[in-house]
């Protein structure tokens, strides 16, 4: 049978046309089996009517909704996650050599000046929380003859990576890698996951790149290693307190970069929820499992 | 018969250990059969005796070294083209993503402001001289789902690329391809390869990167072209002049960005020009064709 899906909020062509592709149908929202929900605001989100089974919200990270899903325990919900992760990863790979090979200290410059600088190839990279956005990076790492150690919850083999530690024994890894990207989601478990204790672990010429949510690193703790130079550096899409305010330290340390969470470029996002749309619809009209549900409980 | 080399200038430890580990002997300048120099400078090399069959020189670059090549036609001269090509390519790469993602404009920001971004997903990427450093970056560039033009001295099919175009034929490709990865050897033929014409054919969102030498690209009518944002912006490792002078505009334009000729760190070229070393020495004892050997008529 044909999904009845409202799309919203106002008029979404792009994804009522994968809708209308993978067999659904676009209706309003009375009428509708389920929600393709563009709004990243969750009080955007109309009350929902008793006919409506599913949800699909328009971000990879979802904590801003998990009140709202919690409360509605008889909806599936689904993110966008792994939808955006090869874009996210480019953006990691990116801030990474930016960091690396002194590209950030060089764009600041107004002379010929030699800053410090590395290459990635033959490094350890560790990967934390190696779900889509890190296979994705593994997958962008393979050709600069990196090792890479993934980190996921279970510890399950992940392919690509030369070993996987399962996040209970993550106290291991920042000794062991030259460089952290950190991917994980933001959840109670993974607040201020990389802290005083975790930067010291870490080597002189360490980079620290985040491309999943500010308050995975303890942002003042980061501030002192950086300062003190106790780490190569830092190369953050996403910032705590976010957006990061004018004046902050971070924005002038030298061995700092701030991008200001365009990991996942606005006109590239669309084009991928939409893709993201056409599959969970054709996989609501079959009776298959959607893509990327969200546990309450598990908190993404 | 174990190749007797000559190492220098001074004590060369790295290097001289890839001649032994090759079954060359390392020898005094007098009895030297071939010669292997790190010094960078022409006249840093003395005069050779005449049992000096060849010389490796420790640049893929070697116009400085072409009076001196051309005077001594009876010596096999081998550059280092080639050896350092994956570190070079890193670098291409890591400068193509800064000045995508926009991560050259947030190094230079102390506010949370959106720069111009996007993503190299999806682009079609011309790669100017596809010789060593070209086909190495053309692996890395693999994994991101880009289409690849090559341009080639003589247009045959360089693997991995979508398609390949002679150098006579490099008119067509300023058109067609989103960005441009300038690769090719410093030659009187490729002086100013990218001038205004070529500038002028490219789109408005294109960079252009150059790792390879300053003069292939006008510098004058690249700073035009930026001022005028015609193109989205040049990430240069080299320049013309170089060392670029203070108060340049290539040093403040928003949609430039230099690095001081930091492709190749210094920690990682001796381990790479002396893994060079060993296979030409290895290919010398063996009497196989030696790696890169330079041309005096055709300038690399």
């Amino acid at each position: 049978m044909s999904p009845s899906i409202h799309v919203g909020p106002g008029e979404q062509p792009e994804l009522a046309h994968a809708v209308e592709t993978a067999g659904g149908t676009v209706v309003s929202l009375a009428q509708a089996d389920g929600v393709v929900w563009a709004g990243t605001k969750p009080d955007s989100l109309p009350e929902l009517p008793r006919s409506v089974r599913w949800v699909q919200l328009p971000s990879a990270g979802v904590e801003p909704w998990m009140s709202r899903i919690a409360a509605t325990p008889n909806v599936t919900f689904t993110s966008a996650a792994g939808a955006y992760a090869p874009q996210v990863a480019e953006h990691a790979l990116a801030l990474l050599l930016a960091g690396l090979r002194g590209i950030a200290a060089s764009a600041r410059e107004r002379a010929w000046r030699i800053p410090p600088h590395r290459t990635l190839s033959g490094a350890t990279v560790a990967i934390v929380g190696a779900g889509g956005i890190g296979r994705a990076l593994i997958e962008q790492l393979a050709p600069f003859n990196v090792e890479v150690i993934a980190v996921t919850r279970r510890g399950h083999d992940v392919p690509g990576a030369a070993r996987t530690l399962a996040a209970d024994a993550i106290g291991d890894v920042w000794a062991q890698a030259d460089h952290f990207v950190i991917a994980a989601p933001a959840t109670g478990a993974t607040r201020h996951l990389v802290g005083a204790h975790e930067l010291a672990a870490m080597r002189e010429h360490s980079w620290i790149v985040n491309i999943a949510r500010g308050s995975l690193i303890d942002t003042d703790a980061l501030v002192d290693a950086l300062r003190e130079r106790r780490i190569g550096g830092a190369a953050l899409d996403v910032t705590d307190p976010e957006p990061l305010p004018d004046g902050h330290p971070l924005w002038t340390l030298p061995n700092a970069l701030i991008t200001p969470h365009i990991a996942n470029p606005e006109a590239a996002l669309t084009r991928q929820l939409a893709r993201r749309v056409r599959e969970n619809v054709e996989r609501l009209a079959s009776g298959e499992a959607l893509i990327a549900q969200v546990d309450a409980e598990r908190g993404y």
